[in-house]
C-alpha cells in the first residue's frame, strides 16, 4: 500500500483549522506532519489536534523533509513567497484563495510554474468540487443547454464583520462568482461593471451593502451578480444559467432545476441506492470505524436487527393470508 | 497516532466488494486486511483493489490475528454463524441485513450479545445516517411535530431481477421502511397488515406488485408503506411524518420540507458555508491529496488564481468609479 | 342576446349564500331569483345582496315560473324530495353533497332520471373543475402515467367543529376523495378498508382523527386516505397516482409535478401568456367593469401609462448608445 | 338590479378580440355593444361573436349613445386621439399599452386628465391583477420584506416573429417590467442601463437578443430584467424581491416563495377550501349555468352521487367494524 502523503498547514486561522482537521478526519490518505502559523498558541493547539509537529518558519516547514506537498492558508499578502517556495522545491501547493494579491505577482507565479513545464498549484476554489456546480458544468458542456448565453449569480451572507466593506465584497465574495463563471463557461472575463445599491440598513457608514455587478466575456456573454452580505437571512448561492436550448438553477434548496425545450421545469430523480445513499454508507463506515476502533458501535444494534426481522415475518404472513398479522416479539434482554 | 483499524469482509459481492472499496478509499481510520469469499477470484479481485489478503474460510478470517473487526455481506443464511463467531472472539461487527434469517435465531443472537454485556453487533440499516433522515428524526424528537401520529413510506425501484417476488419486496426492500419507522417512532410495531395491488405490466406472473402495507405501533400509531420496485422511472425513497402540530417530507428530491403551524411550507436555508460547502472542501482535499501523490493537481491552477485575481482589481475599480472596465490580462504561458 | 338563466337558491347557509354570491357576481349569463331557507332572516340578507326575491316553501320556489333551475343546498335529509321535484317539473338541479342521505334513496333518484331520459341533475363535486384535478386526469386519460396502479390521497383541515365526528369524517370529507378516485380512475370502488389511528390531541373523546382509509377498486386498484381534519395548519388536499409508467402528484402547493420514465420529476413551464395570465385578464376587466360603471378606474392610471413611455424612451435609448440614460419625467399635475 | 355596462372595443385584433371575448362570458355586468376595427371582416365577426354593432368609425364608436365606457386595443399610433375623444366624452377608458408613442403626447394626456379632475384613464399592466404580483405587493407593503433593496426580474418567450428587434424587446416586453418595479415599490424608475448580450442563433441579424437592463430609482434601489424573448422554451416571467429582511420570489412555477430572516424558504399553505377551490366553485357554476341553460349538465351527475352515498356507508361500516367492507351497488340503469 501507498504510504500517506505528508502535508504541510500554513497558517491555520478558521480556514486551515478547517484544512488540517479535515484532512487528519475525513480525508484518506494524507497526514497532517506540520503546521505553521504566527500564532504559536495556535498552531500548538492544531498541531495536538491533528498529530502534528509545529514548525515555527513557514519557509522552513516547506523545506522540512516529512513535507510532500503545502496547504496555504496564511493571509493573502503572504501566498506570494509561499507559493513559489514550494515551486522552488518542486511540492504540490494548495493554495487558498487569492493566488496572490496583485495582479502583476500573480502573473509572475503563474509564469515561474510554466516554467518550471509541471502543473503544482492548486488554488482553493472549492464551488468546483460541489456535486451542483459539476452537474451544471457538465450539463452545459454536452450541451445541454445550447449555447449558455446568461450566468447570473446571486451571493447572500447573513452577516459579516463590520470591517467587510465593499471593496472586501468583491476580493472575498464575488471572487467565488468569478471562478464560477468562467468554470461553466470556460472562457474569460473581458469586462465588470458595478451598480451601488441602497444600502441595507445594517451596512456601516459607505459600504454599498448590496451591489449588482455585471460582467462579459470574450463570447459576448453577459454575467450578473447580485452581492448581498448582510442579508439577515442564510448562506444562499445560486446559479442559473440560461442557453439557447433550456436554463437550469442551482442553489434554489431543490437541487437542480432544469427548464427544457420541451416546456418542462424540474430536476433528475436520485436512479438508484449508490446516488440516494452513497454518502449515508461513507458515514455509516466511518462512524462505526470509529465506534469499532474503542470496541463497540454506533448505529442499530442487534435488538433493531432482530424486530426488523419479527415485523418481516409478520409482512410476509401478511401478504400470503391478507389478514392483519400480529408481530411477536420476545422481551428486550 | 491511532494505527488503523483492521477489518475482514465476509461476502465481496456487489454491497460487501462497495464497502470494501469505500472503506479502502474514503474512510480514515480503517484498512481492510482480509477478504473472503465463496467466489475464490471474487476474492483475490476485492483483495487485489484493496491490498487486503484472502483467507478462504469466514471463520479463519474472523479469527485472524490481522482482524479487529468484521463486515458481514455474505447471504443471509450464513449469518448467524458468522456473527456468533464475531461475537465469540468479543470483535466488533457490521452485518448487513438480516441480522439472521428466522425471528428465533435472531433472538437467540439478541441474547448471546447481552449474555456478553457490550454492544458489539450493528446492522446495516444505513438510512439512519443520511442527513434527511438524521434530520427528520431530529425534528421529531425535540418536539417539532408535535405527537408524530402517522408515518408515509414510498419505496420505488426503477427494476429489479425476475426472481424478487411479492416475499422478497417485503424482506429485503419493506425491511428498510420497518427500521426507518422504529427509528422515526422510537417504538416497536405491532401489526402488519398487505394489500395487494392490481399488478404492473411487467411484473412476473403471480407477483403482486405494487402493494401498500400498513403498520400499527405500540403507541396505536399508523404507518403506511407503498412498495413498488417495477416502476421504470428511478429511485424513489420518501418518508412523510404528520403529527399534531406540522409534518415533515424528506425524499421529494427538494430536501426536507416542513409544514407547520403558521401555515407556511418550506425547508431550511443552508445557514452558512460549512453546511453548504463541507463536502465540497473533503472532495476538494481528497481529489487533492490523490493527485499531490502523484506530483500534480486536480482542480483550479494558477492560472485560474491569476485570473481572478484580475477580473477582482477592475471589479474593485469599477466599485470606485462606477464605470465600466476592461480586465487587464497577459497573454497564458 | 340569449337572456339570463333564472336561478332559485334553496338553503342559503354557508354553501348557499356562497352559491348565490358568486352566481350574482362573478358567472355571466345567470340570474338569482329566487332564494329560500328555513330562516326567514337569513333568506332576506341574501335576497337583499342578490336582489332575489324570497320564497318561503322550497317547492314553491321549485315550481315559481320565474326559475329556470335549482341549486341546492339544503341540509341532506332534505335533498331526495327536493331532487325530485326539479325532476317533476324537468328543470335542472345542481344539488350539493349527499345526493341523499341513504344507498336506496339515492338509486331510486337515480333510477327516475333514467325514467325520464335526461341528464339534469349535476352533484357537487367541484373537485372536478379544479385545474390540478382537471389536469390530472387528462394526463391519466391520455394515457401520460401508463396504467394507473394506485392513488394515494391526503386530506388535511386545520380544524373542524367539535361535534365532527369519525362518522362525519367519511361522510363529510372523505366522501370528497371518493369521487376524485372514481373520477381519476374511471370505474368504480369494490371494498373499503379503515385504520383508526392514535387520535391527535385535540381529538374529542371517542373520536379517530387522524384515519387511514384503503380503498380497492373493479380493476384491481389501490386507492389510499389519509383523512385527518384537525392538523391545526392548513387546509392540505393532495393527489398523487403512481402508474406503470410514471406517477404525478397535485396539491403540494407548487402545481402538478410529474415523474416520468425518463427520470426526471418536475412540472410544466406556463406554456403562453394566456395561461399565466388569463385569470389576470378576467380581474382586471371584471373589476373595471364595476368601476367604469362608477365612472372611475380601478387599477394602473394615466400617470402609470406616462411613465412607463418615459421609461422605454430611455431604455430604448440606452440599447442605442450602451449608456446610462436618466428617465426625463415631467412633475406628476 | 343595475344594468350592463355598454362597452365599446375598439381594435379587434388578438387583444381586443380576447378582451371583447372575456367581456361577453365570464365577465359579470358588461355588455359589448359595439365593437371597431380597421378591418371591417375582423369587426363583423367579432360582432357576431359577442352580439355587438359594428361601428366603421372609431370617434363614432366612442360617441355611440349606445356606449358607456370604451376597450383601446387599437394600434399604439392611434392611442392619444382616441383617449382624449374618451376623455372629451367623460367616459371610462381602459386603454392597453402605450398610452400613448411619445413622452409629450403621454404628459399630454395626463395633464388632460388632470384638467379634468377625474379618474377615467386606466391603462392595461395586467399583471397588478395577478394574485402573485398583488401578494408579493402586498407583502412589501406591510413590510414583510423590511425595506426592499433589489427587484429581479425575467422575461422570457418561446419565440416572437422576426421583426420583434431590440428596441421592440424594450417597448413592448420590458414595459411589463417597468409597470411591476413601480408597482411593487411604488416610486420612479431614475436610470436604464442595457447589456448586449450573445445572440442568441435564432436571432434576426442585429437583435440584440438576450440583453440585460439594469435601472436605479428614486430611493436608490436598484432593479434588472433579463429579456430574452426567443428562448424555445415556454413564457418564464418571474420577479424576486431582495430586502433587508427576506426575500420572495413569484413566477417559479411553484406559487410565492419566501425567504425570511429565520433562515427558512418556503410557500403559504392553502388557508382553507375558499383560497383552495374558489376558482374551481366559479368554473363549475360557470358552466352547469351554460349546460343548464340548454336542459342538460356538465359535470357528476347523479350515478357520481349516488356511488358516493354507497361508498361512504360501507366506509362508515369499515370504521365501526374494523373490517374491509365491500361496497354494495346496484346495476347502473
Amino acid at each position: 500500500m501507498v504510504s500517506d502523503l505528508k502535508v504541510a498547514v500554513l497558517g491555520v486561522g478558521m480556514m486551515g483549522s478547517y484544512h488540517a482537521t479535515t484532512l487528519s478526519s475525513l480525508v484518506r490518505g494524507a497526514t497532517v506532519t506540520v503546521v505553521n502559523d504566527f500564532s504559536a498558541e495556535r498552531a500548538a493547539e492544531v498541531a495536538a489536534a491533528t498529530g502534528a509537529r509545529v514548525v515555527d518558519d513557514p519557509f522552513a516547514a516547506i523545506a522540512d523533509p516529512d513535507v510532500d506537498a503545502v496547504v496555504i492558508a496564511t493571509p493573502g499578502a503572504a501566498h506570494e513567497a509561499q507559493v513559489l517556495a514550494c515551486l522552488d522545491r518542486g511540492i504540490p501547493v494548495l493554495c487558498e484563495k487569492p493566488l496572490t494579491t496583485s495582479i502583476d505577482t500573480a502573473y509572475a507565479v503563474v509564469k515561474a510554474e510554466a516554467a518550471l513545464g509541471r502543473s503544482l498549484i492548486q488554488v482553493g476554489f472549492m464551488r468546483r468540487f460541489d456535486a451542483e456546480y459539476a452537474a451544471l458544468r457538465e450539463l452545459i458542456a454536452k450541451g445541454g443547454l445550447g449555447d449558455p448565453l446568461l450566468v447570473h449569480c446571486t451571493h447572500r451572507n447573513p452577516d459579516v464583520p463590520p470591517h467587510f466593506n465593499s471593496e472586501m465584497m468583491i476580493r472575498d465574495s464575488v471572487v467565488h462568482e468569478v471562478d464560477v463563471i468562467r468554470f461553466l463557461l470556460d472562457e474569460e472575463i473581458t469586462s465588470v461593471q458595478v451598480t451601488r445599491g441602497r444600502p441595507t440598513p445594517s451596512a456601516p457608514e459607505g459600504v454599498s451593502d448590496p451591489m449588482m455587478v455585471t460582467f462579459t466575456t470574450e463570447g459576448g456573454r453577459i454575467a450578473t451578480d447580485e452581492i448581498f452580505v448582510r442579508t439577515g437571512v442564510a448562506y444562499e448561492v445560486r446559479t442559473e444559467v440560461v442557453g439557447s436550448q433550456g436554463s437550469a438553477f442551482i442553489g434554489l434548496d431543490q437541487n437542480m432545476l432544469v427548464k427544457s425545450t420541451d416546456g418542462r421545469w424540474g430536476g433528475s430523480i436520485t436512479p438508484g441506492f449508490v446516488e440516494r445513499f452513497g454518502q449515508a454508507y461513507v458515514t455509516e463506515l466511518q462512524r462505526w470505524v470509529a465506534a469499532a476502533t474503542e470496541g463497540t458501535i454506533d448505529g442499530p444494534g442487534a435488538w433493531d436487527g432482530y424486530a426488523a426481522v419479527a415485523v418481516c415475518e409478520a409482512g410476509v404472513e401478511a401478504v400470503l393470508t391478507g389478514e392483519t398479522v400480529a408481530v411477536q416479539m420476545g422481551p428486550r434482554p
